[in-house]
């Protein structure tokens, strides 16, 4: 993303952040990570990430999403003997549509913009309304959309190390904050 | 606690979770555990617990605490070779003054019963406002008690296995809900 348009983008995901009624530190909110995964899309493919910790053992970060926008297809592998990362996502506001490796759901209720549909190829379907939460075993292909009044999610998880994710998309280059 | 108490506590607590702005299952709110610790004084030592994961990794819940209460100093120890639990508290709602081992903090602002005075001996004052946290080291003696608007927790740790606890006051008597 240009500048402008980082900025931009940070100022819509902290509005997010703001209307969930979850309190974050100013340093939390300066350390954020506002990721395009390197598309230059980012209100189609994007996510905005507040890490609170990340131990050996175990990570917690927030996730902001804006209308429709999506986390693209990507797993955590084993690295170096290390078991991929166990995760939970738990929805605290609006609603998310989660596909994961399994029996494809007909009729999918996310909405992927056609230059995209060639980068999708897990369709399992997991709806998460507020309260609602659900745990990926290491090595799980998945992804999510926001629907239209965007979405909060926490994510509960082993050690982050995203930049040992694989993801579907070759075109998606990523430099996270967790590492 | 008697039966009509209990039912009395679980209200205080679920109001004071209601009020925090996040959201539960109805299921989570009737599997929410609300403990006086054996003591039969819940509005001095007592919690009321949401556990949300509780993985053989990892582990969240939300902790509610009515006003001055206090969770009695325990810590987790280490069990069958397995390394006790590592935690990280987030405080989302009120002020919270969290006690661990090390060098004790002169005139701390927390106010311990007298009749339980003899109960705590780690003193190092933490103070938690929103969006706040700490981590604790396995096996680290520590206790908490909320100030007077009460208080709501996040807790990520690594596995729950509560049954394990230690407590300082050998009076405690605990059936959690996590094993």
């Amino acid at each position: 993303m240009q500048e402008k348009e980082l900025l931009i983008a940070r100022q819509n995901i902290i509005n997010i952040f703001k209307a969930s009624c979850m309190v974050f530190t100013q340093k939390e909110i300066e350390d954020m990570e506002v990721t395009d995964f390197g598309l230059n899309d980012f209100y189609s493919i994007g996510l905005g990430i507040i890490i609170y910790v990340n131990t050996e053992k175990v990570c917690a970060k927030e996730l902001a999403m804006t209308p429709f926008q999506i986390c693209p297809q990507h797993m955590h592998p084993n690295i170096d003997g290390v078991e991929g990362k166990e995760e939970t996502f738990r929805c605290r506001v609006g609603e998310v549509y989660l596909y994961v490796n399994g029996f494809p759901t007909e009729n999918i209720k996310a909405r992927i913009p056609d230059k995209y549909l060639k980068k999708f190829n897990v369709f399992h379907e997991i709806i998460l309304k507020p309260g609602d939460q659900y745990t990926l075993k290491p090595q799980t292909w998945h992804w999510f959309q926001a629907r239209e009044e965007g979405a909060v999610l926490s994510e509960f998880s082993t050690h982050s190390f995203d930049a040992g994710d694989i993801f579907y998309d070759k075109n998606i280059k990523r430099i996270p904050k967790d590492n």
